[in-house]
């Protein structure tokens, strides 16, 4: 199948995504700024199902790296989202023919947005995570033995950089460092494929399940009915806890926003961890909810999403929880995106949509 | 002119390049012992004279990057110092014509050696500075205009970057950091020229400057004469202090081998800060030379060049201060690679054959 999008269904599009983000992937006002403006300028951008991609098809994933504390604050002109593509090319065995996203996430989805209205190039419905996660190697073309590399990066500055590394983890590590350098916010280009690889690959329709998200939040709204409960119908997930944020730590550190934030409700207080994105919830020493399962924060009464950079002391805020593609939960999945490897001694969870909140 | 270069050259090149290289460049038998494999494998190395590179080929430097203390623990294969001059290629107009030296020091020019014999090319002699120092950008090409980038890095793992940067400090920058990641040790091809800017960009004659110093040196040792006299002739400089090394403070911070060593002689102490080289030598106060002119310390009886990672408490030694290229005294090369760069507040002092020891 393939659509058109256009400028209007941004809105909905970057606030679905932002959900699905779980508190990564940067601000959706920001994001959908961003992709209204490269809409406006090059026009409507064709969206075409993972099914639909030919198998020769040339697909990049397009991507803003760094902390969300810091994108917030550089916003990428629209040149700078084609810089990295057109710095990977000649790497490749021709020109890219599709754009894909990384992740879903407020601006991780409307960049490729940008990239793929820009370049008059098609854009996959779909990523390769069906939420967000704060390093390049937490994809799932990494468990299908996919080479994130030849990568390339650029800055606002005109800075770029292409990589060939022998592991994910290793352009993980050595694009971070220079990411930080760069001043914490640099675009990427990454994860060559083509259309035969992407059903492997892929959480097919996620774009299209984010603009429903988004869609729903709004038309609870104008019907005056409760935006998050229609969040929480739309994602398949439950609803963990609600009540006020009193308390926030938080540090970019390594070039990552981490940190925790205290929420008191009438069921006690639920904290939160995250790096980037919301990792762990729980309540008094109980974990309700971990990664690789979505923890998303909305506002209250709005249903609006809160990224981790957002969280601020006072917010009424609900917590969900729903689950994350079934590939995440393989035992080689957890070992790269498990409560472990972000330092937190707990196995993971396992979404269960029947489990009474604490 | 054009002479060659094999094994049995090797020696007194190295030794004479460390001399030269101020402390930095590594450990001059590690690279003897690597230049000297590569032309035993790969047969003796034509070496050209800057005047005669055709004014079409097409130069590219190499070099290792990182601290020198990692360096003597992580000896490069031959395939290693290929592969960034491979890695390059595809961002040159055609296949690399020439390989020169960034430097002149222990390894930093017997690699180019391995790179030439390895690729069965033709070896610049000259290098980029007269000296060794610690950043990419403090080469006489970037005070000529020329672009260090493209450059391509390489690591022993196998992983390979390729940079392009708006300037070359921007180059050591985003490379220093990656550098460090990848273990404080890379193989380097960078400031791609044409033949015809070597005789603004190079110190033309150096290597055979180097292997001069080294044959002097090995003469003297012969004749049973003073081999530092013999040296502090070839190099046109001054003996500033003799005795012994009472104290050494050191730490690889930020990719480089920063330190001060304390020597004892008859006439005080005479103090010796280093990052990677020599930059300034004092005696109780009283500066007697800076960066940019050259700072060389030589064992007490043999001359053998002692590295700044090579200093040990109890060594009996002899440091000298001899003249650097013209060209690194201007206002605008003094900014770049003077002692206030380094974070010495004290003006470059101009190397003064006549002046007294203090």
């Amino acid at each position: 199948m393939t659509w058109t999008l256009d400028a209007e269904q941004i809105p909905a599009l970057a606030r679905g995504a932002a959900v699905l983000g779980t508190g990564g992937g940067g601000d959706p006002h920001i994001g959908a700024l961003l992709a209204a403006q490269a809409l406006d300028r090059h026009g409507p951008v064709e969206v075409v199902s993972v099914d639909d991609v030919p198998a020769d098809a040339r697909v990049v994933m397009v991507a803003m790296m760094g902390a969300p504390t810091v994108m917030v604050e550089k916003l990428p002109s629209l040149d700078e989202v084609v810089t990295p593509v057109r710095a990977l090319e000649p790497f490749l065995d021709g020109p890219v023919t599709h754009i894909a996203c990384a992740e879903v996430g407020g601006v991780n989805s409307t960049i490729p947005i940008v990239a793929a209205a820009a370049m008059g190039l098609p854009l996959v419905d779909g990523d390769a995570m069906g939420r967000a996660f704060p390093e390049l190697q937490m994809v799932l073309p990494t468990l299908a033995g996919v080479d994130a590399t030849p990568m390339a990066f650029a800055d606002d500055k005109g800075n770029t950089g292409v990589l060939t590394t022998v592991d994910n983890a290793w352009a993980e590590r050595i694009a971070r460092v220079a990411c930080v350098e760069m001043g914490c916010s640099v675009m990427i280009a990454i994860f060559p494929q083509s259309g035969a690889q992407l059903s492997q690959t892929m959480v097919a329709g996620s774009l299209t399940k984010a603009a429903a998200i988004g869609q729903a939040i709004a038309a609870a709204r104008d019907a005056n009915e409760d935006p998050v409960a229609r969040a929480v119908e739309a994602l398949g997930g439950r609803e963990l806890f609600g009540g006020k944020v009193v308390d926030i730590e938080r540090a970019t550190t390594t070039g990552f926003a981490r940190g925790r934030a205290r929420i008191e409700g009438d069921g006690g207080a639920l904290e939160l961890s995250f790096q980037n994105e919301h990792l762990l919830a729980q309540v008094d020493g109980v974990v309700l909810a971990t990664t690789p399962d979505l923890i998303i924060v909305l506002e209250h009464d709005s249903g609006e999403p809160i990224t981790t950079e957002g969280l601020r002391y006072g917010q009424r805020v609900r917590v969900i929880a729903a689950p994350s593609d079934e590939r995440w939960h393989s035992t080689e999945a957890l070992a790269l995106v498990g409560p472990r490897y972000f330092g937190y001694d707990i196995e993971a969870h396992r979404f269960d949509g029947e489990r009474e909140v604490a």
